[in-house]
């Protein structure tokens, strides 16, 4: 089956993307613009930079030392969507590979001698997960070999030290690979190298250990943290080790960090990673929307780790996460274009950008880059689209369960489902039976959607947030209607997130909203809004909301800190406007810009949670 | 004279060191551990880390690419102090010095190939700081004639090319070399390097070029950006340039950069650089709490650049943010044992900091550490608390200012006046005639201090903020009181700063106030307080405060984000309790802590800058 994620047991059974077909819609237009265009930019750029040349020999090697990465990550999204530029790029990568199974364009001449920054194991991961998508959407060829012969170097050379790898990936690549290959040393070897982590295996570095999470095992860790992406990665790979060993207690383990990090260290957004430095989660409740890093990536593998404890528990909530990570931050990545991307999403950018000319030498920016010195987000967003039919639905012991609303047709054992929804816009589901069998059909009622309805049988009912399920023998032509209140929603964060307080944020359905200024006119930092229910506006297809501000009248002071009433205030007394807000996925679409999710609230009665007035 | 500042013209003259003479007290007993336990630690540990090792040739090399600077730092700070140490030290680096004067440990081989980050003028400029402290505390030496050969070198190397260093100091060394020798090439150098620096004179790098300032020339520049120490050496070199080559428009130019940087771009404390990423500023009103770099060594740069400011302009507000810098930066940095040190100044800290066993590979942390990989911050302290002396007086055309209150014996001209306070604990500032004579006496005012009075000749009259003025025919035994209002004042955030919002701090004559939770106990996360007055302790000759608490009762919420009343609340409902406020410069010296100097207004009719509820 052509899914990246294919769990020997667990409560759901994922659905491949033989079983789901988008068809025009939010995602089946993302889907098919990735096919298209986004795959072919990014292959262009890493001919141009050279990083396919590696594999060619060409010298001087150019990139950073995990190029190689990069290039499997797009040999990834390429087998996900059967692109005919893979054999080509495959057997540039396999004329590489040395005899004993190295593969690496880097290291050839001093293999293994830097563990912590080498990135050899996590390049090789990526290669794996290349290889496991070629076998499951096409078969045996040229590329799934090379994947074989080097998952077989790796145990040769690591099933029996202590070593492992500064950043993790190999791990979730290997149990895949012994999903898909029934050879049970991958997993031992996967297994090895979680069980290694913080005893700890790697040296100290200026970060500290922290950062590639080798300061304690994991099986000791609380909640998340260090560097974003290495930590997502990693637990999704002990998630697949404890699903196929089944470790029962280190599945638990994983759900509680999980639940740590979403109480606690987790963007509004479902962004992740509140430090530009070291790229890593903040301390609980350091949650800043101006230097939010919140890295494209990590959403990847935020989403990658919610679909694996989704399909091993079938707990909701997860698929409720990995909802507002794919609206909030891998939709937001990609331009409309899908030529550009943000590496980092912040929630807020209080200086329109200079628009960059070329390559993107650092990860932040206000502005879209065509493409990055460290180029990942990129290749991640190609490789998440093009298998992201697989994570739409999945099959549970009593029938289907589908997870996001986006048109697309779905065959689960006899059934054949057709669903038509004008989601996330509007939130009116209908599910048509195409072809008729039986079992339950379950629909997600996401956590926000109080007051949703199904109807079937000519019978309308309310339904809570959780899933929305419908019994029967379905024939040809039978619908479901699931509505869910799509309108828009005041927020207000937790006090103890000290970025935040005083301020509100719009959501509406499963979309963020934030407010964007082209030139920063107006000034956002000088505006204050008052809750009243938002307008809305229906343009070039998305819902845009008109909500009240009134500008703050900063006081010209020479410095900032005043006694009580000197300093400027965010009463918001002035000259009542109207203040637009967009979908944050679509921000920075319409050149250089400030930006910000939440919004100083004005002196309405309720309006800041650091003050009460009643 | 011997004072690291000397201009030539300028309102004000410096009193130097043997002029102005520390006695007991907050000041004077830093001075006197800095030179008594501050020079020798970082000696010892320079030599245990073979960073002086690498100018007796031991090799490999130890250290990094700066390290040199590290030495030449602690040779400035043992010629102010007129160190026993200082000959050996610096005949160990006379013998690294090449016969054309070239001296570097780390680049003999490959001289001038990295500009960006090689460091190498980098560390001329601290040599040559060195020098003139050696130059004007002693006299010529071995250690001078080392200078003036390196000056000499830089001049036939760089006076005919385009090129500058990645990390500005050189251009302010170089104009005080000129101003200690009459050398005009010297001073013809340093201006070459200022003008050429944003022509570019650099490649570009990750940060981009505007984080060694490298973005624009320095007179098109509004406010101060990119790597707050580099930005700030380099403002103090275009200060020095400006003054000598007589530059109204530059000088004007720095100070419009100074001011807009004070208004938008500085901490509480003073402190300067908003971010660990790359050291820098942040944006205008982007001075987040928790990621608040606020490095020591900005703080110097800051303190030295104000000084500069001041005996160029006489205006006294370049002496209020020095002070602020003074008592809530510089002397937080050190441990109250001498031995210990913040990097980085963060003005809240989330989670108490581990205990760290020897050198510190990072510059963060909530405890000191004796040692750093960049070892900056204590050499930076230990060479101005040297020579502070030379900052707390000047002479004007009409007689003395003192700027700095604290007990000390100044002599300028005829007069020799004692200084007697137990500032900045009490106000009450006595300044006894000790030789008599005619002149102006100045003493500062600080902006908070509204109700001054000063008194003599039997009269006592009010006094604004500024400067209070004595004239006279003075005998000895005359005194001058000064009576400043140090009491306890809240104060409240500009709306415009997102991260303070709702947020109030307690403040105390100069001194920035902080809650410091021991082991986290009371959880500082959780507190909101009241603003009554806070009740005076004193502990261990410190001011500590009492404030009135309330706990915030979290909501047990698996997500943060919820319509309003979900969450939990900054409100402070809960049973009051007493909260300790200490002065933030002696937090960090009980053992792993949490601190913070914002602190979650509770719901008091005005708590909130983010609501008004009349």
């Amino acid at each position: 089956m052509a899914s990246p994620v294919l769990p020997s047991s667990g409560i759901l059974t994922p659905l491949g993307l033989d079983a789901v077909r988008p068809e025009p819609g939010f995602w089946g237009d993302r889907i098919a613009l990735n096919r298209e265009v986004t795959i072919a930019h990014c292959q262009e750029w890493m001919e141009r930079e050279g990083w396919i040349g590696n594999f060619r020999g060409e010298r001087p090697r150019r990139g950073r030392e995990f190029s190689d990465s990069e290039i499997y990550k797009l040999l990834e999204a390429m087998a996900w969507a059967d692109h005919p530029a893979l054999p080509e790029l495959a057997a540039t990568v396999a004329r590489a590979q040395e005899p004993d199974g190295y593969l690496n364009t880097r290291w050839p001449d001093n293999r293994y001698t830097d563990f912590e920054w080498g990135h050899e194991l996590y390049c090789y991961g990526h290669l794996i997960q290349a290889g496991v998508a070629r076998l499951r959407a096409h078969g045996e060829d040229e590329l799934t070999d090379v994947v074989r012969r080097a998952a077989d170097h790796i145990c040769d050379r690591f099933l029996a030290t202590t070593e492992t790898c500064g950043h993790p990936v190999v791990e979730m690549a290997l149990v895949e690979l012994y999903r898909a290959t029934g050879t049970e040393r991958y997993l031992e070897m996967a297994r090895r190298f979680i069980d290694r982590r913080g005893l700890p295996a790697l040296g100290d570095i200026e970060f500290g250990r922290g950062y590639f999470q080798d300061d304690m095992p994991v099986r000791q860790a609380k909640v998340f943290h260090g560097h974003a992406v290495r930590a997502l990665y990693l637990a999704s790979g002990v998630v697949d080790v404890a699903v196929e060993t089944g470790d029962v207690e280190l599945l638990k383990t994983v759900e509680a960090q999980w639940e740590s990090t979403i109480a606690r260290r987790t963007y509004l957004t479902g962004g992740m990673g509140s430090r530009h430095s070291g790229e890593s989660f903040g301390e609980d409740f350091e949650l800043p929307s101006d230097r939010a890093y919140s890295e494209t990536c990590a959403g990847v593998a935020s989403f990658m780790l919610a679909h694996r404890l989704l399909l091993a528990t079938g707990d909701v909530r997860y698929a409720d996460l990995a909802e507002r990570t794919l609206y909030n931050v891998l939709a937001t990545s990609p331009a409309l274009d899908g030529r550009s991307f943000f590496y980092a999403n912040p929630l807020q950018v209080r200086v329109p950008a200079e628009p960059l000319d070329g390559i993107n030498l650092a990860s932040e920016g206000g502005l879209r880059s065509p493409w990055f010195t460290v180029s990942c987000c990129p290749n991640n967003i190609a490789r998440t689209f093009a298998s992201l039919p697989a994570y739409l639905a999945a099959a549970d012991a009593s029938g289907v369960r589908i997870h996001h609303h986006t048109p697309s047709e779905i065959r689960s054992g006899d059934l054949v489902l057709r669903v038509e929804t004008g989601y996330p816009w509007s939130g009116e589901v209908t599910v048509r039976v195409v072809e008729g069998g039986t079992g339950r059909i379950s629909l997600r009622v996401p956590a926000w959607a109080d007051g949703a309805t199904i109807s079937h049988g000519g019978v309308r009912r309310p339904v809570s947030p959780g899933y929305a399920e419908a019994e029967g023998a379905w024939r040809p032509g039978d619908t479901i209607g699931l509505d869910l209140p799509v309108t828009s929603r005041w927020t207000v964060p937790d006090a103890r997130i000290d970025a935040l307080r005083g301020s509100v944020a719009v959501e509406r359905g499963p979309l963020v909203y934030c407010a964007e200024s082209v030139a920063d006119e107006p000034p956002l930092a000088e505006v204050a809004v008052r809750r009243s229910a938002p307008a809305e506006r229906v343009v070039d297809g998305a819902v845009e909301l008109d909500v009240e501000a009134a500008p703050l009248t900063p006081a010209p002071a020479a410095w900032p800190y005043t006694a009580e009433g000197n300093g400027s205030r965010a009463a918001g007394d002035g000259e009542p406007f109207t203040l637009r807000l967009v979908p944050y996925h679509r921000w920075g679409n319409r050149g250089p810009a400030t930006m910000r999710v939440w919004l100083p609230a004005a002196n309405d009665s309720a309006s800041s949670e650091g003050t009460r007035c009643e």
